[in-house]
């Protein structure tokens, strides 16, 4: 019985978002709140009675039901990641690889949607009660005096004006939806989180300078193109008539944005299965890690561009320097705490030792709290944690006992691929349980046309550009491959689900959606093919790749000035001081130093001191992916000499060589199936025979 | 400006409890729903703007704001279990043992509850805005028309009416309490698990029949011990017009239900650490673990006894007998459930084997998908979560790789230890955050009172009891020992937070946090002394305990017909059936079966066939806690030779022999610092050649 109707609806475009939570411009907060007319829309009723045990039963019996109702759709994600781990189980025992574990997911994910969608109708339940009130505010708490007792609501959202009258009906397709901010707050740290703490070091830093390229100018590249592109197709569609709403450039721009993001993840595990290029691995993977981090900070600076006044939809320039500013801003803090809390990481946990279950629980607690602090502080706790993971890998992990090593290892993973697997499975139901797709087939076309001019334009000019610099250039073949696995994943489904008010954003989420598809499916799926269409080598030992004097060169050549600067002062003053390893303090510092430096360094780097130890192994090295980079240390012996020998005369002579080798040295210590490896060394040179010993002696450790 | 302010204030003793969301009875859910006078009560409000993108703009700053303040809170939390964590291992190195972790996290919490109380003076924030509707119904979903925009509200709980006003002065403090459902859903599960799953098997299955009066009779008894004294103090309290609202008699009882859930980690983690006598240390541990189960059923039918009509305070049969038809159904329920998933993962990981990965997450999956499904079917989580651990570590762990044994004992046993320090610190700070505290000292001492005497009628009776029929005698000093162990903890506190909605339980709860603080403190603290004043050995070495042949054969005489005939069932059919370990089916079934039994049993188990292993390693067995038991197998060596070899002859023979002999080979598998510890073997009995043999393999594998 609906006792009053006074709904309004008001005409869809006319909806201003407001779950995006990041509009930076400052105005003041006045609140509208004036008391109006008030009027509760009921949708159900049934005999009014005023027995309030009854009523008390019949509430708690309300949220039983409600705790039940989650239990069982909490339980529908967890069986379907159940059956996704079977499958993948399946597929590994028959080496079947067209299909990754995510594009699984995902399809397991479609049927189940599919299901809900249109298999189960609920009942109408009686429990389903809505409360109309219509004031003019929507405060954070509400406080409901029902005959007496007092309820406190609190605010969950806006919702669209034609959803209201679904609001009942679709209870239960609502019930499996999660709040966006479950991606950004609990789902994709730890992916994050993981993808920094399993950067292959050396292969990464060797390409620095290209995966910098790449995921910066690349990213920011790729974003104004696909959103100037969509602008223009936008233009078209609203001249057509295919526009049944407003779409802004900054629209288009964000848009850009969030597809920019790349995730390669199924092209890599087939990468990693086949040995394929360690280069192009790393070139791949670190581009992926660090144009995650762009993508969300140039989306939040868009979503900031706001011109003052009412024009807020024109071109300022104050607006756009202040986006600039803010991108900046957030990108170098987030930055920044999250090294400060890797190295805090790393100074207890230069302590703390011999306890694996405290330290990896501190491990896990600070890479958290890197999180919180970003968040809390405004700035991006996805981004912090990524280069808190980078930090952790690079210092804390030497700090960090064999079995803790490990736990943190295997405990990332675990959440990294229950996090992964969850996020495509939500992915492929949210295809058919979200309200609010808006499929335009025109903006889909021109959208994948865009994103591969996009792609193009990102891939193939900063390539050439690149190639003028480096020795080992990037081939066609790996620059064709680079542009095949331009996958989007995870970052960008949640960038686009977070915000999905307005008319332009669903748009936007639904096209999103058939991106992740088709590039997960198609491109995820012919990567093996496309391997062998490009002619790149698969079953690569880097070791092989290696001995090739002339590659190995380049990365002197392309490890420029600034981070030769850096990695010097690296080894030679961080990892002394933050880590167990590296030179003692005693032998970097200047003699007038001694007191000081022997104060700074632990005992352990004293004992370590002829071996010279660098535990960065690399975390995603898999069994056949054995670097033995030894060989061509041999190159230049002459400084090696001297830095084992005389301490002052390493902290002065301290060549690229160091570099080279101690990056190399990081491979050497594998771990094979839990038991460690050690290397069969070659003792075919003479003139390097205190390194090579100590090498030994790390190995065997 | 309250521009109106129309709020009624119900007797506070009038407010009926709408939280705890247990109740069975089974009533018409009639919806009250008339539309009433709606009152609006606005705290503060500024002059009033009707530009929406103003208000877009401040709905959104609300929530960034709302967000920052939440990760803001989670932060302290996090920081209070970094210092805990500390503080921990520098006790641990200065080998501190007064004070356990837990206590520690306590210490902290208060301080920090301190500081939040009495410290931080919020300014009144001028978002925070409360609506005050009044009208007739709590629905789960409320609708807010805000000039034309919808806005979606969710049902949070009910307010104390004395509160009201508070709402918004407390908001600080309101906002680093969680909702009590957390503790239930989120944070005892993964403990209560991890207890299951490390459950000390071969000395608890030696007590089994112990533990079970201990934790069943004992636990009633103790209960209704309790709940009878409480009574008696409440009624005096009356009397002496000491009590400011209602007390009843099941809410007694309720009382003894929740404190009766004895929690003794303190206590045993200092067992562990001095090695005190395994049987004690079973017979605690398993209580302690099985005795939470009872509780938290018995808490809810309790709950559940409620007469129909208007006397709903009184005695009346039908309802008693609804109850304890409630505790069986629910507790057999919840039972049958979680062993169920444990053999449904046993059979998957049957056959999933070599993906650590895979494996670790789906013994995750499952494992969590227990808690759900027994919340979805309306049974307790954290019971059939308990059972599922049990049986995970029985079956399942046999499956699993080394390495994903090691994976999930470590897993869990990180999340048991973040758990248990939140919900400990959370104990302390919610000390003075608590907004509704009731302290009444004659209530307290009474309570401590019944507590002591509950715990006596416990113990002292029960081991009389089971004296006269176990050869093992329990000493007096362990039942001392016993005595004092009983402190309370995770159980305790979760169970009481779950409702505060009345005075009475607000009074429990306060009480209770006091309990747990006292018991923690001054029990868990005085451990040491007490064992030393109890003259209990320690450093006592398993093997040398059961070199004693007496007291190994009382394990026979103890293991009754009704655990000898699971013990043999299990043996025979269900560990070849489920697991890769025990003898292959083809020995057990008579020989009619043949093709089922070659069917049904693994390739594994034919291999094996000679080796008999049986991985169950005692998951808690730290550095020094290792069992040497090889030593008295020899007391029977009869029926071992025929076990080994021939197999049918060993279907027939299977005697308690094996029993012990299998439960004791559990043992030899130590994994010391993530590498096998190969123990040193003594070959001094001749007789044994085979088993000893085979033993060593197992042990190289």
């Amino acid at each position: 019985i609906t006792l009053s109707g006074k709904i309004t609806f008001p005409f869809r475009a006319g909806i201003v978002t407001v779950s995006s939570a990041r509009r930076a411009t400052r105005t003041l907060w006045l609140l509208v709140l004036v008391s109006l007319p008030v009027c509760i829309s009921v949708c159900r009723a049934s005999s009014p009675q005023e027995d309030s045990a009854m009523e008390n039963i019949v509430t708690e019996k309300k949220a039983e039901e409600s705790h039940r109702q989650d239990s069982a759709d909490l339980l529908i994600f967890i069986l379907l990641l159940t059956l996704t781990i079977l499958t993948i189980w399946l597929f590994k025992h028959r080496r079947f690889r067209f299909l990754h574990e995510t594009g699984l997911a995902m399809i397991y994910g479609l049927i189940v949607g599919v299901i809900l969608r249109y298999g189960i109708h609920v009942p109408r339940d009686v429990s389903n009660i809505t409360l109309n009130c219509q004031v003019n505010a929507s405060p954070a708490t509400l406080l409901v005096n029902v005959s007496g007792k007092f309820y406190e609501y609190t605010l969950k959202g806006e919702i669209n004006a034609n959803e209201v009258n679904d609001v009942q009906d679709n209870e239960m397709l609502r019930k499996v939806t999660f709040d966006p901010e479950v991606f950004f707050n609990i789902l994709l740290p730890p992916i994050i989180f993981h993808a920094g703490y399993s950067l292959k070091r050396r292969h990464f830093f060797r390409n620095m300078g290209s995966i910098l390229a790449y995921a910066f100018l690349g990213t920011v590249i790729s974003c104004f193109i696909i959103g100037l592109l969509m602008y223009g197709c936008v233009t078209l569609m609203k001249q057509v008539g295919q526009l049944g709403g407003d779409f802004f450039f900054t629209d288009c721009l964000f848009f850009g944005a969030i597809v920019s993001a790349t995730d390669p993840v199924t092209v890599l595990a087939i990468f990693n299965e086949l040995q394929v290029d360690v280069d192009l691995y790393a070139l791949l993977f670190g581009e992926s890690v660090l144009n995650d981090a762009v993508a969300v900070v140039l989306s939040s600076s868009i979503v900031a561009y706001q011109p003052e006044g009412d024009n807020s939809h024109t071109f300022e320039v104050m607006a756009l320097l202040k986006s600039f500013g803010i991108f900046l801003g957030v990108f170098s803090g987030s930055f920044a705490l999250g090294v400060a809390t890797g190295i805090v990481t790393a100074l207890i946990s230069f302590f703390l030792r011999d306890f694996q279950l405290l330290e990896t629980a501190l491990f896990f607690l600070m890479s958290w709290s890197t999180f919180l602090l970003a968040e809390a502080c405004g700035f991006t706790g996805v981004v912090a944690v990524l280069f808190c993971g980078i930090t952790q890998a690079h210092y804390t992990y030497n700090n960090l006992s064999p079995e803790s090593q490990d736990r943190t290892k295997q405990l990332f993973e675990l959440l990294n691929f229950l996090a992964e697997n969850f996020i495509f499975s939500y992915m492929g139901l949210t295809l058919f349980t979200f309200q609010n797709h808006v499929f335009n087939p025109m903006f889909i076309v021109g959208a994948f046309v865009a994103l591969f001019i996009g792609r193009a334009a990102n891939i193939y000019p900063l390539s050439f550009l690149l190639n003028l610099g480096r020795r080992n250039k990037i081939r066609s073949n790996f620059q064709h491959m680079m542009m095949f696995a331009g996958l989007r994943g995870a970052m960008t489904f949640a960038l686009s689900i977070r915000d999905t008010a307005t008319y332009a954003r669903q748009m936007m989420f639904s096209t999103t959606l058939l991106v992740v598809f088709f590039t997960v499916w198609i491109c995820g799926g012919g990567t093996t093919q496309m391997l062998s269409c490009q002619r790149i080598r698969v079953g690569v030992d880097s070791d092989q790749d290696n001995s090739v004097s002339s590659e190995r060169r380049s990365t002197k050549q392309e490890s420029a000035w600034l981070f030769r600067i850096w990695y010097n002062f690296d080894h030679n003053y961080l990892k002394p001081i933050l880590t167990h390893s590296g030179p003692p303090l005693t032998a970097t510092l200047p003699p007038c130093c001694g007191p000081l430096a022997r104060f700074l360094t632990s005992p352990q780097a004293f004992e370590n001191e002829c071996q010279l130890k660098d535990d960065d192994s690399d975390l995603i090295l898999r069994d056949g992916d054995i670097s033995l980079t030894y060989g061509d240390i041999t190159v230049s012996t002459d400084a090696s000499g001297a830095h084992t020998s005389g301490g002052l005369a390493f902290a002065g002579a301290s060549t690229s060589d160091d570099l080279d080798r101690e990056l190399a040295y990081g491979d050497h210590e594998l771990v094979m199936r839990g038991t460690r490896l050690v290397l069969p060394m070659d003792d075919s040179e003479p003139s390097f025979t205190e390194p090579h010993h100590l090498n030994i002696v790390d190995l065997s450790r």
